[in-house]
Formats: structure tokens, C-alpha cells, sequence
């Protein structure tokens, strides 16, 4: 089986902002993406409910440009101002080409 | 500590599909699989209910050969009916061994 | 963006012993972690309600010194008694030296 090797992006937040966040996802560009429910202990303090408390974990896959796109957009737009945790995994998929999502001109 | 490099098999699709789905997981050989509830909303858009709807994320960890295994009965009995999205990850684990399943004489 | 590798730690167990383990997971130095509720029928039968019972994900991200301190201890003090599966992802995060936890001076 041919495989393609492209980027999981995994993002933990609180559910509160599950639905801003995943429209960003989307407006950034993503295809498709995964919401899971989680409760979090967090290393990062600015908001109280982090700890312990009801967290979503959001999962996207992309290519390289657009996983780096997404993290870029996270760390400008959303790092500063919220509980957030994200990472990037290489994976290995069937048909990578579906991944690409839509990038915009100038990101 | 020592440790094996195996693969985890990732598969998110609608969770109407979990208990058969699993089920083939098991029969093409694997030891153990876990489910997560989860929402999606995916790229490809062959049930409607994919869009938004009840999601599964359920995960396999296989040797090599029984992962490339489970994604060839994926690829070939489930991605052309129903909407499906899989990933493999390598990751590390103590007892690698474990994992190796039950793989038909011929696959 | 820069990006640093270092380890997701992942740990399937009962959810009787999310507590236990999250707490064990704390002391040994970790700094955060994600819980998700999970199903899942495994290869080790210790437990008989390991097989189809109610599970928990445990994720933590951790240096590679600290993700090998961790495994070290589930291989001693949980591996023995408990239905656990653990494995380790390398993934990368934007700031690695958040991971570090606060190992114990002689581990």
C-alpha cells in the first residue's frame, strides 16, 4: 500500500472554544478535522477552568504548508490569549493529496 | 528502557459503523483496539451524517506487516462505501511482540 | 516557526485508575496532561473488565529525559499489577522547555 507521509495537528483547548477554534481551522484552510471531549490539567495558567477542567482535543490532518500555516496562525492569533496546547505528528495516510486543503493566496 | 518501534493504526469514521468496524479490526488479526467518541467534519462527504455528525476514533496498535495489513482490508473493503478517514503513526512501545496479532496465513 | 521533538506519552488504562495514574503521572514530574474517555478491548487480560470496559487516554507531553523517566515508572510500579498499554509519539511543539517537568534529582 503506496502511503504519503503528512502532518497530524493536535490541538488541546477548552471546549468553550471548540467552536471559534475549528471555524478558524476551517477558514484557514483545513478540509476536515476531528473534535474530541477531554478534561486537561495544563501547564499554562491564564485561565482557571484549564485546570481540571472540560477540555476538547482537535485533531487536522495537513500537508507540511498547511499544518505550518495552521501553527502559525495559532501561535499569533490564539497562544497569546488562551489555555492552548498544540503539536504536530508525522503520519502516514493513503491518498495525501486530500490533505492540502485550501490554502489562501497569501497566508 | 528498551523500546520498539511499532505502528499505531488511527481510523475515524461514523460511529454506526464502530462495532462492525472493530469487529473486521479483530478478525483481520489485531489484539486490542480502543474507542474514543468524537465529532467531525470531514473532506469527504459520501454520508451526510459525516458532516458534524457522531464520530469514532479508534486506534490499533499492530506491527508493522499487521498494519499495512489492516489499512489493505481499510483501503479495500471499507474506504469505497463508507466515509472513512485512517492514519498510521510510528510510535514506541516496551514489548513490542505483544502486538503482533494473529495475521492470516494468507492475507 | 521553530519547532522542537519531544515525546507524547500515551497510556490506555481502566478509567478506576485515572486518578491514581494522573496523580502518579504529576509526582513523577509531569507538568500536564489530557484525559479522554475511551472503550477498549485489549490483549492483556488481567483485568476482566479490561475487555469492553470503560477506559481513559491519558497524554502527556514531556521531554525524551522525562517520557523515559514516566515509562520507567509505569513499567515498574503499574505494568506488574494493572491492564495498561502505554506507548510514545515523537511530535513537535513550538516551546519545547514547557515539557521539561520538574524530574526528581535522583529518579
Amino acid at each position: 500500500m503506496q502511503t504519503t507521509s503528512i502532518k497530524l495537528l493536535t490541538v488541546v483547548t477548552e471546549s468553550v472554544l471548540a467552536e471559534r477554534l475549528t471555524r478558524a481551522i476551517k477558514a484557514a484552510g483545513a478540509t476536515g478535522y476531528t473534535v474530541t471531549p477531554a478534561k486537561g490539567c495544563g501547564s499554562r495558567n491564564q485561565r482557571s477552568s484549564s485546570i481540571g477542567g472540560d477540555n476538547v482535543q482537535i485533531e487536522v490532518l495537513a500537508t507540511e504548508d498547511l499544518a505550518a500555516h495552521l501553527l502559525d496562525m495559532l501561535v499569533r492569533d490564539w497562544f497569546p490569549h488562551y489555555a492552548l496546547v498544540a503539536w504536530l505528528t508525522t503520519v502516514e495516510v493513503v491518498r495525501g493529496e486530500k490533505y492540502a486543503g485550501s490554502l489562501p493566496a497569501h497566508p
